[in-house]
């Protein structure tokens, strides 16, 4: 089972930026992580500062993996060609959120991407992510 | 480590109201294999259909319990009162919808409880009591 | 054929409560006559103050009648749950005012109910009920 | 007791569009129902695509019937005129609507004419007409 | 120097609508008021309850007179059709309302015909009409 | 084939009218240059001011032809009932504009017709009727 | 019969303010030309910047004057004071401004003034100023 | 002279909850200190987290006591039905809240309940419920 | 303990203005009230009409008093610049309002002085102020 | 005479991305048929999924063609960069859509592009594009 | 070259009022520091707590010097009049700010003044007079 | 001390891309002036219509700048991901426009941006980004 985490805008920053609120793990640490936690998987990631890479990856992941895990970053409030990108594909896509988006800004508070995800799961740090690759093995695993 | 899990509104219908939403399983059948699940936790279930019975639940949780999942059915969107109850209580609460809110009826797609809750998580049926019970396992177990 | 009429909060005051409104007819009285007005029904009645204990009466109704006829009183403005009970439940419903809704405060012109039963009546007073419990019972005898 | 019954926009349509909703009566069907129903009242019937001809119609009534029935179709959510009309005439008017308009696009929700009506009456079908006349029929006969 | 009074929906019942707020004069003394008062003036007379007619009575009024004023009514607050006829018609339009929009339901606050016609006056009664023309013929006569 | 073309108020003034937004050609022009351009169909032209004779021809317009283009000016922007007219014939209907309404005032930027009609051509002046009448000839003749 | 034409801030400047919009003449000799024009009226004139010193001239005005006339540029939109002053006072007032504000900017399209006014009158210039005189000239003379 | 003192949700954890802003008093100790500081009163308290409880209370204070002083937390800014229960009881009702509910979130500053209570007071801790008290006293003793 | 009352637009006419509403006291009678009623303060008081002047009045008041009870009539809702001011001078400052404006015009909802004020009082005529100083005074002696 | 159109994200998975909804051509084949469709033009044609070289071949398509067709996909909707462009662009630009927005969810019933092209088109499939590059064309071989 | 700085209500507390915000400067050592920074240039000051001044200023400016630069304080979120006296004069100007008004409350991030200023520059502190000051100079030496 | 100079979408045309309003100035010219008019400056440049590759400069700059000057170009007003970027860099930085957003569509009033940076300057052309540039030196050089 393939699953690829993809990363969007200012996650490379991860461990040095706002350390209080993100944590001190670089995001390469914490992908190291997920692989260790999920031995029976095979974990793959991209991160991409530009809106349509992200796409790309979203587009090329059709023929490589059975799942995604999403973080868009800023994107996640503002753009429906990410959003179109996740309907076009026919795999799941879980949206993570590291911080309780609910809890910021009025406009982090909206999100154009969960009405078209499989599910969403926000404030555990990086946990999310954890939370998020059980999901969607729990989500390919179970009988439909 | 106790867990608590508060369920709202006509959550204790599930298995019998809209199966091809909800799912099959009755809140019984959901409520044990959550136990079956974390046989390390000491978990327990509440449901209640009155607002303030909910209040309650969460008030009296603060001496008994580590943390509570919280899945507060139609609440969610207009209940300051519980959203008080949560700020009130020094433990933690994690937000768990079995539904996908964001890809429902537009009044629910804000939750007056996120903000304050530590996390959310919404989308995976069933499984997203077992991600939220999960969540603060996790979040109580790592050292901060 | 078995129908419930379900009154909600203030409507016990009915008779002493703004009589230049509301008329000088108690709750009981109301009922009374609507008992004897479709001598052909078996028509029983539940009022409470209490959210949820509106919610436990729709959801007990589904083994013991054929419909419902609903004034959730200003719970009609605020409550996603109640909502949620009636479509949970496979009977149907039709809500009713006794005043005219539209004509007062603005919070009072949008119905949460209205989208989810079957249809609605406002504005003919004590005659709403009438209306009412005509417009279930032509609803459950004409062939579908 | 004189009653005119109004049906604004594309109701004489009725029995050829959107059977699935609308029913398989026609117009005429619909109002000889009507006719024999209440065969104690003399009911007549007005429709017209004409914005201005249903206030015309409206504005003539007072001194031919006792009160009017009215499904104003389209014209009810952007009519102020016939808003005005109906506070003109001294004569007591019930609004009556097919379909469940709150169950249906955003736009349908707020009706310009309730406030200003006795009463309104939605969702339930031909049978939408027969408690529109009841009401205003109980109405008039009741002592004020 | 020729005037045309164009009038609205339902300002056919003038005198024997609402007179506490309207007044008891019909709208065709209150015409024959205009003529008296203007004796330089051929102030001619138009009122329909449709609003094509008042469309097609602006736009005729291009080749028989000077100037316009006109009470829309319920349309004022509308029309964008009128509003359109107003820009088409290269003759000066004045704009008047006996009661005082500003002072009755929010949907009376805002005019679609303000903005394209030469002023505004209302709130005056039967007076708002002298006005009126009083305005269009001071504009008229005024070298520019 | 048989094209319907249907034209909405102050467009009977197209030619003399604001040349410069709207060019110098009269409707009847336009039209002539319609049947001559698409010499394969049998064209036919309506116009009124009157938003309920408008209905009146979409609904008359369901034996005699194939298609209609509609150009509903003023009423495009506030008429329910002529949505609901489009909505009850069973033919396709394609909405065009001359002028490019998005660049104009900002209630001009809502049409209440799209959503229901074929599709959509706006800004092309004259142009836009024959892009109209190529786009439903198109999807007349296409296999489906 | 005596009567108060107050002015607020920047109607100093006519004359020299934009003379395009606002015409060349100066307030002074505005007020004159209504002097000559009223030869029956005892008619005073007050002008300032100061939001509270208009507030003065409405208050003081009741034991000097019948009737007030007042333009309050800026302040039309913004005082919730000056309308408080107008409520508080028992003699009529009409407002009156030289531009159509309903054709500039959308937030000079509601007055707070309007609905606590006997009436408007807005866009003809100088001329506003000489119907709203003639206005509550009209109102004091005629019987109530 | 009677009063009742009504406690909703969430205050039944004064003393412990939040301390910072709600101070170390339990609700016990508020109220007894109420009775201390108007010795000539007879002061009852209610607490309760349910809502429609909260109604039952309202209702049943009609004929036991002379006026209400009421702290609704959270139902303030939701609860349509106490806002009823306010209206349908004929005793005086004074609104109070500990906290500055204009400086907290955005939700929090609207208040169903202040337009049908005598008046209200925020902002002062527990001596809001002091000053509640004491306008209910001036109230009820001043001559009307 | 000294304390300034600071009086904005219109509450000059106290006791003349609608006195149904204000009473018939003058401001004067009643600040001579609040002077007997609390023998042992030093109570001063300062009435504009000019928005400026209030903001003049609470500056200068820093030195001179320990804290201020402020009614600022038709300002409270418009002026960000008394807002400033509040916040500006360290002294403690009382909100207060005669009539309950949550129960007038909307626009009245909503003060910009609240969120900066220790606490607001609405809606108990001239005893507003006696509960206003009251609050300031036990705000001063109680310990902190 | 030579046209280039713009494809934004997700357009390259034409024929695969809900065939029922966009049919089952690819974005080649797609252009393959505007080539043959219109010999005598000179058809170019560019894809992105990044919005900044959908911008980049906005402005370098100055230099090399004599008109625009473009479908900014979900871009339409947020960039405000895109719109820049076109306006920055000295040649004519058309907007066209395959499915009708103005049917689909609300977010895209707002373009932000719409305003500054030349024209729009939605709706048609396929044929938009079509009927796009004969927009494009007639306005640029037509006498202005 | 004359500059005038113009200053709204509370700048005169500079120095005193939240040091840690606005600086431990007096408003009379920041002028002080702009003579002194540009010594080719006359630079005066005003400063007044009315607003109503603030507009007397500013239309006095006109014959006395070359450009203004203002900080309206709280004015310039409410104050249509200022406005209406920047458009009224024919001299540029500069508007500016000290603190950062977006990221303050949100009834801070409209300003009506910048539409109809040369431009504006927020959040340098004291730095924000030089900055503007600069600016006007630029402006009014550069050739155009 | 180093300064970055960001320039947004489209602002690679400047001196062609209308000159009216922008000004003759290439971007590269008006670099160089930068370049001049600081000396003691060491200033970069980057430009690039990629939302992605703005945020990558900014993310770059941390280690190579002391400050930087950003004009995002039409992505202020949509770019979450670019705010985003701004806060996670510990340097700061000035946003600048050169014309006068507040004064251009809607749209363009609202910069998600401005409460991020250090402050903002809009408005004096081609001189806003030599006043941004002052404005950092002067913040980095000021004692803090």
């Amino acid at each position: 089972m393939k699953i690829l985490v993809v990363n969007g805008p200012n996650l490379n920053l991860l461990g040095t930026r706002e350390p209080d609120t993100y944590g001190s793990k670089t995001l390469s640490e914490l992908m190291d992580e997920l692989v260790i936690g999920f031995p029976d998987l095979d974990i793959s990631m991209f991160q991409s500062n530009v809106e349509g890479e992200l796409i790309n990856a979203l587009q090329n992941s059709v023929e490589s993996v059975d799942g995604v895990v999403i973080n868009a970053g800023g994107y996640t409030h503002t753009s429906v060609a990410i959003r179109d990108a996740i309907v076009a594909i026919p795999i799941p896509v879980v949206e993570v959120h590291m911080s309780n988006i609910a809890a910021r800004e009025e406009f982090r508070h909206v999100s154009l991407l969960s009405a078209v995800c499989l599910g969403s799961i926000a404030g555990f740090g990086a946990n999310s992510y954890h939370l998020g690759v059980q999901a969607i093995k729990s989500y390919l695993t179970e009988v439909r």
